[in-house]
């Protein structure tokens, strides 16, 4: 990384050094090693990066801290630059971002291509959306005077803090560094710790300098961004434990959502977490459509069951249907599709270990069958596809039939009728989307699981399949617990910029003294409700 | 109350009977007596009240479960006319509710008369809002085919569950059994179950009975609103901890506040907590409007501290300013004017105890010097105005002397120049308002405080006081910790819905089935986001 003075570098720089990010500054870590392996061979990646020292992770946060004021009063042009020009940088740097990704996680070079324009199209969108204005969330009741006097009541919504953002495991690039989290937290006007995830740290390093050098290129005060590398749980406590944080994002385990939301809870002055944590996703198969085309459906359900090696927080890990031919169809496909899947390597060893147990511990619960299994190749974090079976009044009757096996593995409920589908559907817990295939005969019924479903999920989708959360104005990625520890949000989509932000009145302001989305002139031309009503003109006197 | 089929009475009934409400009947507590007071005689009030019985709480619990789905599904409208009818409720039974709580709360009469026409407002201000539908959050990502194909994503808000509220002590009214929590709750689709103020059981019983009249009247499901009473913490805890309770909303003390989330915090699945707690509302005289007028200061910022014995939310319990003639001026009348306060009945004597303890503990702490005490007349829950006085560097170096005292004593901190006051202000923590006065010559340092101010309120008003919060569009009743447990929302006006609401997100569901409010037809008019651009026209077909 360069000087705040000189240009910064047209050509990507290609290879991680082992630097985390502290303000404009790399930083090598001052605290213990840690490596990242290739899942494929087991080997050990070059170069070896060191663990934040808790004077590093406390510098991190007194920048944040100090950068916050200014980074908040900046215009949103301001902040939309910075964040398009991370954007560049990222598409810039693309091939280097995704050869690094690709040997850190083992994940296909046209995946983590797509992944790089998703990671830059979502920080586009949210410049966009900064320009836009909704957000501001401007609110003006005009005071009066005469008979029935009032004050001038004034509303926007400001930026909360320093944020601090856990990278994700399953998208090193859209979920981690420069992922919604921080596009979001930034869009907001709060400043990003990002703690780097520790499976792919060289990725979280192209990316961090390509957004150090897009502050510096734009003229962001320093410590609006800074990523800092740690082993195990204890950087991430003491971050989110930090007086000067204001807000958390995670996407992870639901062991890890809980433990980070415990100690915001705990502090002095607690502070809200948005962790994406567990969901198994429920697919609903009506019996018409059932009927019409159970085998398509279950080679098509297999192909999204097996994307990823299966390590998509919208995983279709349950489907449901009513015994009968149809289901019988399905269930012979997605087995053979299953059983002829060539295997997968999983994103680290840990993550393709911790896979095999929980198959195994969900295969052993009672009444549970295996309609198949699929290949598991000769890799170090290799994991194979796995079919299971189990009636509906046992899944009713055991709520450890709904733990999540983050990977390949999904358990088909076979119920006896649609009363006791309901009732299944009744016995679900928080989900993160709720996928319904159904013909026009299933609408009566689909109309009837509906209201259980949009209690239970944050997006539920038809005829198609849960993995792949398209980024845009409508997207909830979110969901009620566990799914997430809050289901007010989405973390994907530009509605997650208001986990961010919170409303401040004005009362009797001078106008001179008053934030622009709530002048008179409307000198943004932002749309606003005055009184009531939603408009974007110029407000008349009074 | 009369049965579901009978005609709702035409005239108020004064006299409350004892009974809580559960589901459509009015229910005698099987638990513990409760008593309420007088607190001016400290004579024990008719009728005696009964706490509720496990068994009573659970069933308040399932009918609000029961009635869940049907009236979150109910229309807009529908709600709106359950709302208006409550409010009309209220307006009829005006005097009997005045009657009421004069003698249990000891508030003036033409105060408690205001209370109940902000409460009605209230209530047809949410019935407006719920017509006017922005609240639906509705967004649309139109589906496209073609080269570019995506999906057709389309969100809006839905109704978290049953929500328990908890009656304040200072506003039998408005923010108690009918009041903003619970009119807020029932607009986002929730029914409510109301821990009744214990220091208001009669008001609270009389409220209860037009709600559940109205309901009647306007056929809503049956456990839409219930009311319980309790002694202790008991019944607070058990609600709290129910799992078919999905929000909470209080207005109380830091404690109980700090209780509440603490035990939502611990649910196996938490839900969010609105506490308003703990506030003491600084004001900042600024150096050029305290020379112009610093004695009319003085005698109007006494009127605020006093009104209402000082119990409320906003009561000013803070005044910061530069040490000069001025300041000598403001401190000069506002002692006068407290001296010459006769005192008031506060609302309980435990409220009075309370007050005068904590009064003793910030008059004792290191550096703090009493101005004025006002008289303290003959009344059971008597309490006088205090006015104290602490040098800016001691206000600075001592934590404590941010302690609310819940009545009418402030604590006026003298600062040496405008660099310890904005050092002050920095040290301040979370406050529901901030009050400023300045004059033109005040502006270039109201616009340094104006950014450390926003950090730490919900509502920052100019030339006026905080006692006093408008109902509205605009305004925020809340703010960072401790004045709330939760400072992304307000507990006053439209905008408190949110807090009762979650986004769900719709993925090529079959328009026959999607909800109104993202139909192509727009059959509601609502403002809607599509493709992130804000209208509300019908979509054309693609």
């Amino acid at each position: 990384m360069k000087p705040k003075e000189a240009p910064v570098p047209d050509r990507p720089q290609p290879h991680p050094t082992g630097a985390m990010v502290i303000g404009t500054e790399p930083a090598l870590g001052a605290g213990a090693r840690v490596h990242v392996s290739d899942p494929r061979s087991g080997a050990v990646l070059e170069p070896v990066f060191r663990a934040a020292s808790d004077e590093q992770i406390d510098r991190a946060c007194a920048l944040a801290d100090r950068a916050f004021p200014q980074f908040r009063a900046l215009s949103a042009e301001r902040r939309a630059r910075f964040l398009e020009r991370i954007a560049d940088l990222l598409d810039e740097r693309r091939d280097a971002l995704v050869e690094r990704a690709h040997t850190e996680t083992a994940l296909p070079l046209p995946r983590l291509t797509g992944e790089v324009g998703r990671t830059s199209g979502q920080l586009r969108l949210f410049a966009s959306e900064l320009r836009a204005g909704t957000w501001q969330g401007a609110r003006i009741d005009p005071g009066r005077t005469g008979d029935n006097p009032r004050a001038d009541i004034r509303q926007r919504r400001i930026a909360l803090g320093p944020v601090v953002v856990f990278g994700a495991s399953n998208f090193p690039l859209a979920f981690s560094t420069a992922g919604g989290d921080t596009a979001s937290a930034l869009a907001a006007g709060c400043p990003v710790v990002v703690k780097a995830h520790p499976a792919h740290l060289g990725t979280a390093e192209l990316v961090a300098r390509a957004i150090a050098d897009a502050a510096a290129a734009t003229e962001m005060p320093e410590g609006v961004f800074s990523q800092l590398v740690g082993s195990g749980n204890e950087i991430g406590a003491r971050l989110v434990s930090d007086p000067r944080i204001r807000a958390v994002g995670f996407t992870g385990s639901r062991a890890g959502g809980l433990a980070i939301a415990a100690t915001a809870a705990a502090r002095p002055v607690p502070i809200p977490v948005y962790a994406e944590m567990s969901s198994v996703n429920p697919v609903l198969l009506l019996p018409a459509a059932l009927a019409a085309r159970g085998a398509a459906l279950g080679a098509a359900f297999v192909e999204s069951l097996t994307l990823g090696a299966g390590q998509f927080c919208t995983n279709p890990g349950l489907v449901f249907a009513v015994d009968g031919p149809g289901l019988g169809a399905f269930t012979a496909a997605a087995a053979d599709a299953v059983a002829a899947n060539a295997g997968a390597v999983m994103l680290s060893d840990g993550i393709a270990s911790h896979y095999a147990d929980a198959g195994t511990a969900l295969a052993a619960r009672d009444g549970v069958a295996e309609l198949a299994r699929g290949a598991r190749p000769d890799y170090a974090a290799a994991a194979g596809a796995r079919l299971l079976l189990v009636d509906g009044a046992r899944f009713i009757a055991d709520p450890q039939l709904q733990t999540e096996v983050f990977g390949a593995t999904s358990l088909v409920v076979r119920c006896t009728d649609t009363s006791e589908l309901i009732t299944a559907v009744r016995a679900l817990e928080g989900q993160l989307t709720a996928t319904v295939h159904a013909d026009t005969a299933d609408h009566p019924l689909a109309a009837t699981l509906l209201p259980l479903l949009e209690q239970r999920a944050g997006r539920i989708l038809f005829d198609g399949w849960p993995t792949g959360v398209q980024v845009g104005h409508a997207m909830v990625h979110g969901g009620p617990f566990p799914a997430t520890t809050d289901a007010r949000s989405t973390s994907v989509g530009t509605l997650a910029i208001e986990r961010f932000l919170r409303p401040v009145a004005y009362q009797d302001v001078p106008a001179a003294l008053l934030p622009a989305e709530v002048c008179d002139d409307n000198p943004l031309g932002v749309w606003r409700r005055v009184d009531g009503e939603v408009d974007r003109d110029t407000l008349s006197p009074g």
